[in-house]
């Protein structure tokens, strides 16, 4: 059995954003040498997301305002008393449901995917350097 | 380290549907030959959902519901002017909230599940075929 | 390649709740003698969650107020007639938002994790014992 490790490091300059990092993965892929197995990529953070889409620009502006209305912001009548970090309580629940790890099959060295599918990293609370992790375990 | 792969398709008739295809992911699992390892099942469409539950068409119809509240189709004023095919983008979002894909144990050749588990196919946008990617690995 | 299972037993008394659990699978980790590879952690029952989070009892105050928002226990009203345990169907919807497993980086014989991940079980029908899964494959 193999495996293989790589941090990949990101900073978003906005507090959102979605950035496809679809080939960042493939070119980890292909130095594993893993030509049958699986690739795990998860963020390293609790408010950012790793997910599965189309690399669509379009479709991004539409989760802003949907994951905007699903988990808002909370108004200040909403936060606690206790300091927890309540301004980005919210990019914690936005990352809940978009997920934080896609995991992907790997077929005769490539990521096994299909047509429309790329890796989707996504911000919510950007503006500072962020790391993804890349592990590939098979043969 | 042994591997195995294979797709299935599927073409549900109605826009939005679901399907239980845990024994097809078993008939592969004793195919595979893996004892101990993983079996990864996802969609390979970005606008359909594998995930784990009761399978029970009551339940089901309750999400039907619940999914067109939480992530509702977009209404004529939320288009953009993109042409990115609004029409499905609610589609997108029910996935998301549903999940892409399930990774599960394989204990003794045997999916290793609880009581009420099954592997649920959550399609929405049918009335086409789709396929759907099993991938195991292990000993 | 090596492989390992356990299952961990989880009571919480109370109807909803939130649990760390980092601390037992990574002495499952240690047991599995694994510093290469991958471990899945799921719950075996389809009303609770495993997912990855900061540990912050605020946090968690949060998302027992916005999971009630996003998938409220249902009303008289809309319940269905065939007694398919209405009374927990936002269980299941809860859990579906937070998702069902987490699968981890294994590096070095430790959890590959960002400095705020935890593992957390997310009850959403309790009072009763649960159980969780945890898988490791690896060298």
């Amino acid at each position: 059995m193999k495996s293989y490790r790589k941090e990949i490091a990101l900073h978003l300059p906005s507090h959102r954003g979605f950035l496809n990092i679809t080939s960042t993965v493939e070119q980890c892929v292909r130095e594993s040498g893993v030509t049958e197995g699986l690739v795990l990529v998860n963020s390293l953070h609790v408010t950012s997301s790793v997910f599965v889409d189309d690399d669509e620009e379009g479709l991004f502006r539409h989760y802003e305002q949907w994951l905007e209305k699903v988990a808002p912001v909370l108004s200040a009548g909403d936060y606690s008393d206790e300091g927890i970090g309540d301004d980005i309580v919210d990019s914690h629940m936005k990352r809940h449901v978009m997920g934080r790890e896609v995991t992907v099959a790997i077929t005769n060295g490539r990521l096994d995917f299909g047509q429309w599918e790329q890796i989707i990293y996504g911000e919510f609370d950007g503006g500072r350097p962020k790391r993804v992790l890349i592990k590939v375990i098979g043969q």
